[in-house]
């Protein structure tokens, strides 16, 4: 159950920051964690972290997550939220065919959350540091004068001949995605409407046992390590990848600029799970819209040559959803009833 | 003159940020970046930046800065912001004892900055990019609801032989710090009471003469790259360093704490600018407590062996203040008229 976590007092102590003080509050949150990684040469506890690449290349990411805009703490619980926060890094650092090895968290927060409820953030950056098997090397709080700011670096390591940038894609390379996409925008959909429910009548308590999927989607995403290993064992370097942290839409558009090519995705080629298109008919909208710009979906998106085309052919992991052109067709979208449709991206507008 | 920048409107057209959209703004505001440095493997426009760390270690050190805690932007104009968002991140790297070479910038700002004001702010950075010569290889925007947050990351390299570490301090080790110390807090006063008389009167324009060099080490910092290089020409390898953002005190118990040793500081040898104990006057402030808890200073503080003392003895750069002693002594603040006072840290407490 999901909802109105932040709204119980579950623990009948809650321990003011204030009592710990900042130093001690580090110590307090991070003296679980255990540093496994032969590169980590430091952990937490001096100005920056040593980590030894070998004859690897270095590959960085950082990712800046505000309350209120990606995250609502009235239905995203703060071990959910730790979770999130550090997978959509590792995400980050799969997506150029790299093994994340080290994280650093930074945080800001104000004097409402308590040291239980930062214990529960920690919880979760914790579960995912052990299920990925990253360390946590580096370590900030400060205060906030309103809401919560979540900072994640991490740092992961590749060889130069593995490396996969955006800009590396050819004419006529497969694009392959990852997983099933519009997942996280379903679950949000959802979420949304529950808090609007909850908010009229806190005493209804929602029914959410046929969104599961859709609503873990979005809470509770994983990073496709699953996929970077796959490539590794077929031993397929992708020409060029990116995450699908945005929307399918945006990050097509990503990998044809830095590659400067055009493309054709094909719409019935989208994968989308049926939870998803059910939700998307309760909600009237178009799921392709949701797969094209919902984002939150971490799946990793690819340009393959065509020569790999065997290899992954029918695999459970991977879908082809369409083929690289030359920069002259731009990026296309062909519906099924074979119109061409203009790609466009969706960023952020500022509040 | 460094009021009121904020609340000037010099240009006659101001730009809104949506005009441009997310992607758009990144590449107009980092347009002008180069990138020089040799480990420097990609620049901004993957979801990772890749660093060749050939045979050194790789140091990452990350900082969060957030509007209303870290900065003020009625009397911080967002150059200064820029320059010493990325000033405070390289000092952690030169603490390390290692060379800075790389940097990535997150940004999360509301719809009341236009594209020039976050132009002026990319200026600080260039500015600073270009001084300290280290690349942009990594960017992200975001919405922010209210305040704006800056993140930083670091990216340096070391041999592992160089490397200073806080625990590495001895007993007997000498305790010396570059620089000298208070300024920054003694800069903060005057641009605190200035804020507070202009609010009254916003026609009084201050005269800040003869405050300049505080004024300055608030508002620009510098890190003490000159300090670093010292320290490599002197074949030095600090058995312990830290660059001093909390205060003196801070730092020095964070030494002795990680190195499980005690410490004398001396409070005559501690050095302070003729300029910060005129200012400590005005404000009856004790200058010692300015030095001791003001912080900001970004003065490296390390500790030596006695066998390097004829290589620093009076140096410019560089002051014995005190030296390392056994951990049951703690930390001890000898004063003139030989006394001992123990030193105690302040960290941040949530607003």
């Amino acid at each position: 159950m999901y909802f109105y976590r932040m709204l119980e007092n579950k623990k009948t102590k809650l321990t003011p920051i204030e009592n710990l003080g900042e130093f001690e509050l580090i110590n307090h949150l991070t003296k679980n964690f255990s540093i496994d990684n032969l590169s980590s040469k430091t952990g937490i506890g001096d100005d920056g972290c040593v980590i030894d690449f070998k004859k690897n290349l270095g590959v960085i990411s950082t990712d800046l997550l505000i309350e209120g805009v990606h995250f609502d703490l009235s239905y995203v619980p703060l071990k959910h939220l730790g979770y999130k926060a550090v997978i959509v890094n590792l995400s980050d650092i799969y997506s150029m065919n790299a093994k994340p090895s080290q994280i650093t968290v930074s945080l800001a927060i104000s004097n409402r959350f308590t040291v239980e409820a930062l214990e529960e953030f920690y919880d979760g950056i914790k579960a995912a540091c052990s299920k990925y098997k990253v360390d946590l090397v580096g370590g900030d709080t400060t205060s906030s004068t309103t809401g919560m700011v979540v900072s994640i670096t991490a740092i992961g390591q590749v060889t130069n001949k593995n490396i996969s940038k955006r800009s590396g894609a050819k004419n006529n390379d497969l694009l392959v995605v990852s997983g099933d996409l519009g997942g996280a925008y379903a679950g949000l959909q959802i979420l949304e409407r529950e808090k609007a429910v909850f908010k009229v009548n806190p005493k209804v308590q929602p029914d959410l046992d046929s969104y599961t999927y859709s609503i873990g989607r979005q809470l509770k995403p994983e990073a496709r390590k699953d996929v970077f290993e796959l490539l590794n064992e077929l031993k397929i370097t992708p020409n060029a990848m990116i995450d699908i942290s945005d929307g399918l839409s945006s990050e097509t558009l990503h990998l044809c600029k830095s590659s400067n090519l055009g493309c054709h995705v094909y719409e019935e080629k989208i994968p989308i799970d049926p939870e998803v298109i059910k939700i998307c008919e309760e909600f009237k909208i178009n799921p392709t819209t949701a797969a094209l710009n919902g984002g939150e979906d971490y799946e990793l998106l690819m340009a393959l040559p065509q020569s790999d085309y065997d290899k992954i052919k029918n695999h459970p992991y991977l879908t082809i959803i369409g083929h690289f052109t030359d920069s002259e067709t731009g990026g296309k979208l062909i519906t099924g009833l074979n119109q061409q449709i203009e790609l466009t991206a969706q960023g952020w507008n500022p509040i």
